[in-house]
């Protein structure tokens, strides 16, 4: 059993779909597409830039993948659009399980979040959900992005504990698998249903929810 | 004006969607949806499995990615299909514009490739191309895929130039970006009409083929 568990925030915690219904208004009928490509376009640039060395914080690359979505659906984005979605990141929707799954959990384990998002935009999020956390640790401090083990041994020292005593719980299985990689165990949560990324590591529990880890 | 020209094959020479027409015949209807997913997932994975610092070679990543995106669209991928599939990406088709294109270039450069893929799947793809190259470059002999500096420094050392000397061309904007963040001058072929990647460079031209390259 670990002695402590470390969240993924964006999916995993927040929804980051929540930001749609902002974007539908902005541009009726859109808010999907441009969600999904804003989302896919922010991944790839957090793995290309750790790639090419060239970090940013993810404040920045979350703007720039808004603006690439934008410019591919042909959405006029005006300086007051793209504050009104960058706002909404600040406030994304938790999970509905998550605040009674954390209160249990936090009975059993340490609890800690371990996020791509800058302090600029993880930390208001977390202030504003309710949520509460020993530490809220930002791959901001190593300058590189997931699935870089150097971000999860970020978590390793800020806890001070060895590897083997953490769990860790993303819903994206790219990260739970790096996670795992790194030498955590791992708990991937598949809300929809996605088979296993073949990134040669299994997680050690697959759950429908929150709820679910380690029950 | 560069001393040599650096391709990309993936995409850039070769058609990555010439795979279709083949999957099609496999899984009526379903095609199309399989060779994006395929090749989305295959990029992915070189990305994740460089920062996991998990390198397999392109074959490997491949077949993995052609796992998940069958399982993804619930496709019964037998052996003789994948293997059917896999043959097919040895034998991609060459873009209409290309050869005469590199024709053309082989009068002013040396001209060279410098790919992701793993000799086992680049080297059969070259040879029954006819297309002809004073050095085909995997990135296999670093063991990290693009856009890693590490990458662009073997073509670097392998033609015995300095960067600011090689002209990179890719139709991959991520991949175009990256060498011009290493140093190299580059030309990004654009034939989607898509948007630049917001990656902190720009590409030196943008055309839509081959033919348009240097012209």
């Amino acid at each position: 059993m670990p002695r402590a568990l470390v969240f993924d925030a964006y999916g995993t915690l927040f929804d980051v779909h929540s930001v749609q219904a902002r974007a539908d208004r902005l541009w009726p009928g859109k808010g999907a597409q441009l969600s999904q490509l804003w989302r896919a376009k922010q991944l790839e640039y957090t793995w290309q830039r750790s790639l090419m060395r060239r970090y940013v914080p993810f404040s920045q690359v979350t703007q720039e993948a808004l603006e690439y979505a934008c410019a591919t659906l042909g959405l006029v984005r005006t300086p007051e659009a793209a504050q009104a979605l960058m706002d909404e990141y600040r406030r994304l929707a938790v999970f509905p399980e998550v605040p009674d799954a954390l209160r249990r959990l936090s009975g059993r384990f340490r609890l800690a979040i371990l996020s791509n998002g800058s302090p600029d935009m993880i930390d208001p999020l977390v202030a504003q959900s309710g949520l509460a956390f020993e530490a809220v640790l930002s791959v901001d401090a190593c300058r590189v992005y997931k699935p870089a083990p150097e971000v999860y041994q970020l978590a390793v020292e800020k806890l001070g504990l060895p590897a083997q005593d953490v769990g860790f719980v993303s819903s994206n299985c790219w990260d739970a698998l790096g996670a795992k990689s790194f030498g955590f165990s791992v708990s991937w949560i598949n809300r929809a249903g996605a088979p296993v990324d073949r990134l040669g590591f299994q997680p050690d529990e697959i759950v429908r929810g929150l709820h679910e880890v380690l029950a």
